[in-house]
């Protein structure tokens, strides 16, 4: 297919292709003129990728193509491939070090340890959580990060789901670490959702329960 | 004290602080001269309010203030402010209608009906949901909503702790809002960090049971 059905096929608009295309996120097509190339559905599965990072994700581009290069890289084990998308969706660590967040951080490396977790030094979850851990205290309270303990509770039971579920079978090893980074990404968006909602309808039973009821006369 | 100390006391620089001023996120210090005002512990507070909400939540400015208003609100009902912490942490909807979306939407009603929650059809995580779906299914594989169904089961364990557990005894109106709001902000963080640190603990354990044992010469 031609840049036009491309873009008609993914609703990408042709010059934001052309940008991909440029800064090698999309591979080129096969050329069939001086100024054409031919499309396939591996371009649109491609495109789609990066439209699920960019826009579910929220991924800038120089992280978006650091997912990519390890969805191409077939000498990656795929546990590698989680971690690579857990570091593209981490903020970038701050330049100068703060003693607070290292504070924090020392207290959640503690908490970890406590759970019994398997996590290597350089997770970037560690310093997420140590800087969710700063937030809470610059606003007020002395939280130790036990505070996370029922979250890390069922973060583990989902993790363990996940872990179990994934690979489905019979899919291939691009297809396996394509899974992991989308899964991360989706699923992250997704949980945080269902948060909402639940966080939503927990408040609406709570707060039926407290209003007086009135007969109706 | 005055905007260099206040800039000290917060690590924000004070071209931020002046053009919170200006913007109207940060409330005037006490007037001391022609140039001159004076902070108080409260502008500490409220920067590192504004802060979390930038760096922790990721917020644009427009929806700091959405938040910020919804704090200063008195009379905005304790659960309202829940929701307006969610639009502000949900992305802008699409400008033009989209039948995948529109499908998916659809099928994310009736998960949530399944589920018996009660949630308002305005909520912006039935589109953030929605959203997602439509990345699964553009990706490959016939999905239907029921795949969040555990990460449904998880989130009703979190949020129904949260809603009991909150608001802590003895707070202010203020107070409580200001809780909702970060709590929804910096959990929503922590949990996501603490899912991939669970993800990767659980990766480890499998890939250990996986390698085959070898015996020490």
């Amino acid at each position: 297919m031609r840049i036009s059905e491309l873009s008609r096929a993914t609703a990408v608009p042709v010059p934001t292709i052309k940008y991909y295309l440029r800064e090698g996120l999309l591979h080129p097509g096969a050329a069939t003129g001086a100024n054409q190339a031919a499309y396939a559905q591996e371009h649109v599965h491609r495109l789609r990728l990066i439209r699920t990072l960019r826009e579910v994700g929220g991924l800038a581009i120089a992280d978006v193509r650091r997912v990519l290069d390890a969805v191409d890289d077939a000498s990656l084990p795929l546990h590698r491939a989680l971690g690579v998308a857990h570091h593209a969706l981490a903020q970038p660590e701050p330049e100068a070090p703060d003693p607070d967040v290292e504070e924090a951080r020392a207290d959640v490396d503690a908490f970890l340890a406590g759970l019994g977790w398997e996590v290597s030094p350089e997770a970037p979850g560690r310093r997420v959580l140590a800087d969710a851990l700063v937030a809470l205290r610059r606003l007020g309270g002395d939280w130790g990060a036990e505070v996370f303990a029922p979250y890390a509770e069922s973060a583990d039971a989902i993790a363990s789901w996940e872990i179990r579920e994934t690979p489905p079978g019979g899919a291939t090893r691009a297809e396996l670490v394509e899974w992991a980074v989308v899964g991360t990404v989706v699923f992250d968006t997704a949980l945080r959702a269902l948060r909402w909602l639940a966080q939503e309808h927990h408040s609406a039973i709570r707060s039926k329960r407290r209003r007086p009821r009135r007969r109706r006369p």
